[in-house]
């Protein structure tokens, strides 16, 4: 394939040389494409089909997937070509498509505007898999990244085992908001060595569950609106939305700061959902790649051209990585996107768990010295998180191990650049456990810094 | 994590720099393991998880995963927990020691010399997961891979364009036959440069459906025993089993070469497979990589120090590209394995349809010309191939077009390196119409070469 729009509009410039080179081959896919339209004998496809009646037992001269049916009986309620088959290395329309109008239904009224330059929703293994292909498709060995400090720990065996690029972090917080004047100086320090940098955003944060106010949602995107203005340098905007809609504090964006801002000559911004905390389903590994093109790359080749181009290169990751993703959990949810009202009801159920725990939380910690711990400032997701204040205080292993041993309190130590702290899943404790809990933070801290 | 075990045994001076590098460093999976085992409050598991009575209205206090009604009423058959949660990322327990358990079965009589040799079963996403894992962890850009000529085409998508390596291609065939001797030589022409070699073997064979017959086979296993005999140099095989035990011919082998040869100091054998075939899903996107240590690693540092260190490797790689693999199909997969005599009897129905294509494709072939289209022995698999015969035939793409355009038939032309030729997937399709199949293609292949 020719990336000819790609060329045209100065994306390629933007991606690491493996990026650049990645495709599929036109091959199989559009044989078999071809002949599902134009065949009556068809010998493309590489799964065993048969006749319902003797592969069942039952259902006539049907066309069916074999399968077996001791595996069919786990999964009763759905018809076997929604769960057999192979789905498309792109992903399978009804769920893809499906995701993209839940994307814009979240837009609200920015819909109208976000929709011509909205891309396909390109079907990962989750949001790693969404993490692993986009800054693969972006970054090369040594390459810079920019960061947080405080980040999601995947980050960087993405970033540094698997691809061998370069975490540029800058501190999460100043005070207790967003640092807007540090992540713009790293993107700064970037465009120093090179014209385009990468930066991941992600709200509410792993592992902080900061999700920024309003008013500061706004200053986040006049910043970078203002940075990318000139358009002289690249900012490819990578926008985690792992937690999305797990927000607990009215003054907090409960939508995804990818909405805020719309992309323009500078500035690519990319949303990463996955349906495992979304749609509370971690193991189905599903999630999406969702570019916003700016207007005038949709205006000089088509928004077509581009995800026809776009969607062969992460095709072609697909397909040599991992060929596609399960087929019965795009199935599950592209059925139960359908009714996106009843969803969202049912999620209300689990937000709602999760809002009083986090209440009990914001209490409880009136129980801890902050001299010792201090919880950073949180709003939504699936933790907190504790720095441990005292520069010669204990390494957070030390005092996550304690913690246990003494305290029977199960809890993830983050000790690695300049973070010495630890990580709070209340996601996973019971409302009742919340003021043991943190007495038992309080007393560990207390023993281990006297 | 330190790998002293595979240094060793010199394992990591056979493996790219990126698989050397490649490791899980300790980290959540520690302390949320220890968390399991030690803690009564546990704010380890990123996971919202509460009680069955919130979440789902019913089952009182019982600590569940938070899930949405909506999907989980599609799989009603299966506890949350075997649906929702993540799946470690070196996979399920159970369904990769159901695996394991599985090529044991397979090896027969040979199980007991197998057994103290074989690692644990790393889960991937489908073979495809299984290729890019193992091949990314012994070679890098520009490292050679000896490979047939006749493979299939994703190979190439994840050697050359992903992972930038270099296939060194032997011819399949010499003759009717497999050619050892274009094999061996492919492997001595690697060792000049380097002193390891890299093999993928695939039977049955996609494209072609060759499967050795067991004298064959004992033939390869002598020829590769002898060549690392010495233990100067070390080859890898990658035994790629996507189609095992589909076999139709009596004379032919109907278990993977693997079980042929033990490894030995020379000799590292690793074996690929899927549940895609060999249980008939497709969609699921499970496979597994397991490896054989020669004996003299397993009495130097034994065979747990080996699975530990491999399987930090290979969760290496799982979490910083995809994570983990679905949780339900590898549910679904080990409770269906658990009873193997029910699903050998079940694949039988669907063998038993392919063999019956089989025998009337071999029958109807008499009709073809093999002056134009000379289909290449086959015993097994999915697909039959044809070589187009006269060097100045048509492209395999122009007989593939043509055939869809006149005949109504569709194949999968095969047109790189020196490869002219169409596959034809007799997988899907029915018995009554393989004569019609036949004659059209030898009367397109006559139309194209009068």
């Amino acid at each position: 394939m020719k990336f000819e729009a790609l060329e045209k509009v100065g994306a390629m410039s933007l991606l690491s040389p493996w990026g650049q080179n990645m495709h599929l081959p036109a091959g199989i896919f559009h044989w078999s494409g071809r002949a599902k339209a134009e065949a009556e004998i068809n010998g493309t496809i590489g799964t065993a089909k048969g006749k319902a009646q003797q592969v069942f037992g039952a259902g006539g001269n049907k066309n069916v997937t074999m399968a077996l049916p001791s595996m069919k009986k786990y999964i009763p309620n759905l018809d076997p070509e929604q769960i057999f088959p192979y789905a498309p290395d792109k992903g399978l329309p009804a769920f893809s498509s499906a995701w993209r109008n839940w994307i814009l239904r979240k837009a609200g009224e920015d819909a109208r505007a976000l929709d011509p330059l909205l891309g396909q929703c390109q079907v990962t293994p989750g949001i790693t898999g969404g993490l692993h292909n986009t800054l693969k498709m972006f970054v090369g060995p040594g390459d810079p990244v920019v960061v947080p400090d405080k980040r999601w720990e995947n980050y960087d065996n993405i970033i540094e085992i698997n691809i061998g690029a370069k975490p540029v972090e800058f501190p999460f917080f100043t005070g207790d908001r967003f640092n807007i004047d540090g992540m713009c100086d790293a993107i700064r320090s970037v465009w120093k060595q090179q014209d385009r940098a990468i930066l991941v955003l992600n709200f509410p944060n792993n592992p902080t569950g900061y999700s920024p106010p309003r008013v500061e949602a706004d200053a986040i995107k006049k910043s970078l609106l203002e940075l990318t203005a000139s358009g002289d340098k690249w900012l490819v905007v990578i926008f985690d939305d792992a937690y999305e809609g797990y927000v607990y504090d009215s003054d907090a964006a409960n939508r995804s700061l990818f909405y805020e801002m719309l992309p323009q000559k500078g500035l690519v911004t990319i949303k990463l959902d996955g349906i495992s905390k979304e749609m509370l389903w971690y193991g189905g590994r599903i999630g999406t790649i969702t570019m916003a093109y700016p207007a005038d790359w949709v205006n000089a080749v088509g928004r077509d051209a581009l995800d026809k181009e776009w969607g062969n290169k992460f095709a072609g990751i697909s397909r040599s990585t991992y060929s596609n993703c399960s087929m019965l959990a795009q199935s599950v949810a592209a059925a139960a996107l359908q009714d996106l009202d009843q969803i969202l009801e049912e999620r209300k159920v689990c937000t709602g768990i999760l809002a009083e725990r986090y209440r009990i939380f914001k209490e409880e910690l009136k129980k801890i010295d902050t001299s010792r711990l201090q919880c950073n400032p949180f709003q939504g997701g699936f933790f907190n998180f504790f720095d441990i204040v005292p520069k010669n205080g204990p390494a957070a292993e030390d005092l996550a191990d304690h913690l246990l041993k003494k305290y029977k309190t199960g809890t993830i130590p983050v000790h690695f650049g300049s973070l010495n702290g630890i990580r709070v899943a209340f996601c996973s404790v019971e409302a009742e456990d919340i003021p043991k809990l943190c007495e038992n933070l309080n007393n560990a801290a207390k023993d281990l810094m006297p």
